[in-house]
């Protein structure tokens, strides 16, 4: 087992009405005027945004809206955000959405005290020493930023699509999880949701660390909860305790605790990344392609974890390593296909991919080899891209 | 699912070494002067203390020693903490040991800034607002108080042991464990806690909320990576990934992970405080014998959980949810009896148990009825203890 740092001072508040709270939570967290940072008319149509102004009122709290941030957030948001918080004298900020809204309010969060260009801390030229207090009230579970430090922004020069992590600076201080307000979310959304949080334990559990029973233990736990839980939450998506389940899973599979004590991987990510970045897919459907096409990789480079992943989730009896890798892979992509993802590249809407630039680009932006579990050059990447054509 | 709050903000630094850096994680809390709490004359001759002092000097921060805490700690030692704070203006505290000195720690914390008598929070009186920041050098992965709200303490008068439980008001601000400095661990008192944080998760895991299945699932996890780790740490007390995994193990069973969204139990830890109040026995070893016999009672009166338990976590093949529980349970003992652990009364060396006098303390601490789990009277309470007897 690898030394760590675990640190996450975020305060959960999860149940039914719990968005009535925000107010008192905003001023618990220590700010009186706020930037509401949210997405998609969802949020706005279902009147969720009016209550939780009711709520900011409620306490005396003062915001300012910036409203209409798209999913794959990009850099120019982040730009106005941060205009926004210095010139109106805003101390903190609160998300009202998934990881498109969160992950702008960290990056504006971060922007606001630097002196410099805030992408400097993307491009990991300095490190995030300083930042606004960010809360949040959550309505998709899929990106898991409400517990992480993690913050995913496109630069829209160039199509970037670039994460930064930090250990807790960008930690929300609260994040309110009702999971009632799951309940209209669209099947497809709720399905990449899905993948998106079991891509986030995929690139804690495969690694070379060894020694790390008790976290590879809690890894295939969430796992396999999810498993259960999401066709339940296909089938009657206003099933308030499937849905409590999926959202409280999305949470532990990126809050640190699945990966305690180890390195990590996030290829499948850096992967994905670009096809959202270039193709504007859904992040989680991208994953639900290119986690399996790595994995497929792996089953005959480094097929250790990929057998036990099979073994003690997916149910397989197979002694031989790469085989049961290749039985736990083809049970994993039934699985997603039964929730309605793409598992293909054509399935993604992406029929002849340009390979060239997916991986030009990736290297370009992570390096010339990349990889904690196996390392991978343009030549192996381009394996993997090409894998994701096939089931 | 239960609603929940879940907030955790205690910096664990993990790894070989991290004592080191107790001095700056002090200053990290916010204080410069602080009462440094130990217990056994280990911590003493290991030169762990010294190492302790060293990192507090190198930052310039001032100390004052209470030291010999004994296991099972009682109210006059915390008396004696919360007049040397106040008179010496220490703001802060330093534990290092287990979970005796941490829970003492803790008392102090809460009994300085308030004007009563600090053993009010313990009797339920009142409710912790306030507490000077506690932080911890763990030493014996047991009682999980590392990352807890919680602290247990010893009334010497009438020998009444109880606990008291904080959302987030005690919990320790860091926790520095080194895995390292548990290689001298004796086998009984290793043993001893493994049985210890293996209850708290049986505490949360027996609940009759329904639809927890995040949340047994990582309990399970627990579970299973503490009984494959266990046998390691017995037979190589210097194998530093088992004991490392252990350490963690014990951190995870009682910081709420396995506990949030549903009614928790707790009986078999009140029955347990009742033998070492009046036995003096060790906590984790009284565990070892009470919890099989709660659960053999629960085998018979509601036994869907500990069925559940017997499957997933001790591989038991039985249709039967009474029949399962119980092989589940006799695994579960056999599992302690290979760590060296007493599984009846009479191994623990109490051959001739007071019966009434244990019935009578339990209920007058804890009520007339108690349980979460399954609602005892002192009737049944009697016939759990008689059942605590036999194999």
């Amino acid at each position: 087992m690898n030394d760590f740092n675990y640190y996450t001072p975020t305060r959960y508040v999860f149940g039914r009405g719990v968005e009535a709270q925000t107010g008192e939570l905003t001023r618990w967290m220590g700010v009186d005027r706020v930037l509401l940072v949210y997405g998609m008319g969802s949020v706005v149509r279902s009147g969720l945004l009016n209550r939780v102004k009711a709520s900011l009122d409620a306490v005396g709290i003062e915001y300012l809206d910036l409203g209409g941030v798209l999913p794959n957030p990009t850099d120019d948001r982040v730009y106005e955000g941060i205009e926004m918080c210095r010139r109106e004298n805003l101390t903190g900020l609160v998300a009202v959405g998934g990881g498109s809204a969160i992950d702008t309010a960290k990056a504006i969060a971060c922007g606001v005290p630097y002196e410099g260009d805030f992408w400097d801390f993307y491009a990991g030229k300095k490190i995030v020493e300083e930042a606004l207090p960010v809360g949040v009230v959550l309505t998709i579970p899929a990106a898991g930023s409400e517990g992480s430090g993690n913050s995913v922004i496109t630069k829209l020069d160039g199509l970037h699509k670039i994460s930064l992590r930090t250990e807790s600076a960008l930690r929300p201080k609260f994040a309110v999880m009702n999971p009632e307000l799951t309940f209209t979310l669209p099947p497809y959304q709720t399905a990449s949701g899905i993948a998106d949080m079991m891509a986030h334990i995929f690139e804690r559990y495969f690694t070379n660390t060894p020694e790390t029973e008790v976290t590879d233990r809690v890894a295939e736990g969430v796992l396999k909860a999810i498993i259960t839980e999401a066709p339940r939450v296909m089938a009657e998506p206003e099933n308030y305790d499937a849905r409590a389940n999926i959202m409280w899973c999305g949470t532990l599979a990126h809050n640190g605790i699945c990966g305690t004590g180890r390195q990590e991987d996030w290829v499948s990510h850096f992967m994905e990344h670009e096809l959202s970045a270039v193709y504007g897919v859904t992040h989680g459907a991208g994953l639900a392609v290119m986690t399996p096409a790595w994995m497929t990789f792996m089953a005959t480079h480094n097929p250790s974890k990929g057998a036990q992943f099979a073994r003690r989730v997916m149910d397989v009896v197979n002694d031989d390593d790469t085989q049961a890798a290749l039985e736990g892979i083809a049970r994993l992509r039934a699985f997603y296909a039964s929730l309605g993802l793409p598992i293909t590249l054509a399935q993604l809407g992406i029929e002849t991919p340009d390979f060239d630039l997916l991986v030009h680009k990736l290297h370009e932006n992570k390096g010339e080899v990349i990889g904690g579990y196996y390392r991978l050059t343009a030549v192996e990447t381009r394996q993997i891209y090409e894998l994701a054509l096939f089931q």
